[in-house]
């Protein structure tokens, strides 16, 4: 017999795709700053891969001085460095796109953050030593498989420019908040970039290599790319860094509510520098707010914001939160429309009924 | 330390709300005929009644012969009944109304099946005997709680025409797929209402009145009513039966995929009789070719379907699914849209790109 003291009310992840796993974080039912690692977003390019980390070593080579293979071991051992950091997947809000895109149809929740520990990569490259001609620095998952646009087996890989692997915040993570890093999040090792969009972490990492030249492989060159048209490529550039951008957790859209105070609340956050300010309309961008936002110093994490409303009028109302961040970014209007769908950030939107 | 060998990639329930809790299970993702107890979708007007139930009497009264008042025990001592039913929430699919409706933003999954297993509400009926006057019987559940509309407090209560409450096949269940009532389901008791949306099948019942009235309460007479109109309450009409309805499960809306040979497939069910024919078109509704649909004689349980599409051209392609059922019902290619959001069964529509 079921006890119902033993039933607590509580939000799961949002599946999308089961083969690869695609599932995103309920962000609307979220309320503590760091999510736990049942409900991280999980995006995936292939099935997880099938490998024990018993013998495990990542290879450290290319334009190096001395190329490393390194235990996980000799990798605990060295001098770590702790981030928090929001993680957000480029095709966030994909399916809010006019005209709609195709791929997977992410809501609001390809986000997540929480506490990264790990070995900054700069300390592995300080190490190993850079020749000069080092320009990139490329890093390759254990997961894999065909893109039929290419037919040919890929691994996941992706390259960062020298500056930002050289960066003391872009780390080779662990631990996620205070625990062994998952194996569905990247164990034994993941690449976490802070500002970066997600693509950028590489997940399950197999080796380090540091080229003279720009890496072009389809997850770099091909996928994660901005398209402006539809119908050809003209003005393609890569996607990097997260927008600025915000999403409204409370009230839920086209809830209905009573007149009376309600809480408006939800988070922001940027790629660059930090969220200065985030307004709040509720007539549809007519007039603006000014929300309360806490802890705004915090550069790669979200703040939450929250503004109180009382809605004394009965109707519809069109409630719209517009971030800024301290380098003057603000959220647009319309999004930046792109062929694949990434980089959402248009103003956040919801609709309520008062009555 | 994770192991890989141990995750297993699964869907989950789609949090709409928590307080009260309803979630709406991941449709597109079940390949069972019967939704196991922890992906059926659960939809609560209130927070979980907090009862212990060990001392549990369930009370028949009203314009009965002899009232009684019957034990646990009592009740599993008689003959039971066991049915295969879908449930539906009338809500299902509420967010694909235009123009848009307010209230839960149900997707396609508000709705599971299963096998229930109880004794014929007619068989308590007949052990209390029924008086001549009767003309509903009015089941009460221990969910309760203030309706701000009226400003009081109610229990969640319907009552059913005394046809349907003699129906043989509408139950007072106690168990779920072989298993004990859940809790969060209805434990207890819960009534089953084939054919009808899930409103009707009133959950941790309290007590049983036959009246000699129609009842009028709150969740039979505000809610769950058609209201074609938005500004005016001209030409409402209850809520009862299911409407013919189909689903496309897979492929998913907006998904990319090559050319080559593709199973579309889903599931359809209807309210009456039961299901004679499901419809593809792979041209947005020009032409038509007739799925297969298997086990279609199974009037309580949705069938499933599938049509194989040999996709040879690339291109976008709007792909429609329209179920008939027996009775000679068919999916509208626009709902019956109603200011509550009850009853949608428009043809089923997904998009995808082969390329």
């Amino acid at each position: 017999m079921s006890d119902p003291k033993h039933h607590v009310e509580k939000p799961y992840l949002i599946t999308r795709r089961l083969k690869p796993e695609n599932q995103e974080t309920p962000i609307q039912f979220i309320e503590n700053d760091f999510i736990s690692n049942n409900l991280f977003y999980r995006r995936n390019h292939f099935t997880y891969p099938k490998l024990t980390f018993s013998n495990y070593f990542l290879s450290i080579n290319g334009l190096v001085t001395t190329p490393l293979l390194l235990s996980m071991h000799n990798i605990l051992q060295l001098p770590s460095k702790t981030v928090e950091v929001v993680l957000e997947c480029s095709g966030n809000k994909r399916s809010l796109f006019e005209p709609r895109v195709f791929g997977e149809q992410w809501g609001k929740g390809a986000m997540s953050q929480g506490v990264w520990k790990g070995v900054p990569l700069r300390t592995l490259l300080e190490i190993s030593g850079i020749k000069e001609a080092a320009k990139e620095v490329v890093v390759e998952g254990y997961d894999f498989g065909v893109r039929t646009d290419l037919d040919k087996v890929f691994s996941y890989t992706r390259s960062l420019p020298l500056k930002n692997a050289l960066h003391p915040d872009t780390i080779i993570a662990y631990e996620y908040n205070k625990q062994p890093l998952s194996f569905i999040h990247g164990f034994p090792f993941r690449l976490i970039v802070p500002q970066w969009y997600g693509m950028a972490s590489v997940k399950w990492i197999k080796q380090i290599s540091v080229i003279g030249s720009h890496f072009t492989g389809p997850y770099q060159n091909i996928d994660y790319m901005y398209y402006p048209n539809e119908e050809n490529d003209d003005g393609a550039h890569p996607v990097t860094t997260i927008n600025v951008n915000s999403t409204i957790q409370k009230p839920l859209d086209m809830a209905r509510l009573n007149t009376g105070k309600h809480v408006i609340k939800g988070i922001a956050w940027t790629g660059k520098g930090c969220i200065t300010k985030v307004e709040i309309s509720k007539d549809n961008g007519s007039t603006w707010s000014e929300a309360q936002v806490y802890d705004s110093k915090s550069s790669y994490k979200w703040v939450s914001w929250s503004y109180e409303w009382d809605s004394v009028e009965k109707g519809i109302f069109t409630i719209l939160s517009k971030a800024t961040d301290s380098t003057g970014q603000t959220q647009p209007i319309k999004p930046y429309w792109n062929r694949n769908g990434y980089g959402y950030n248009a103003i956040d939107q919801i609709k309520v009924k008062v009555e």
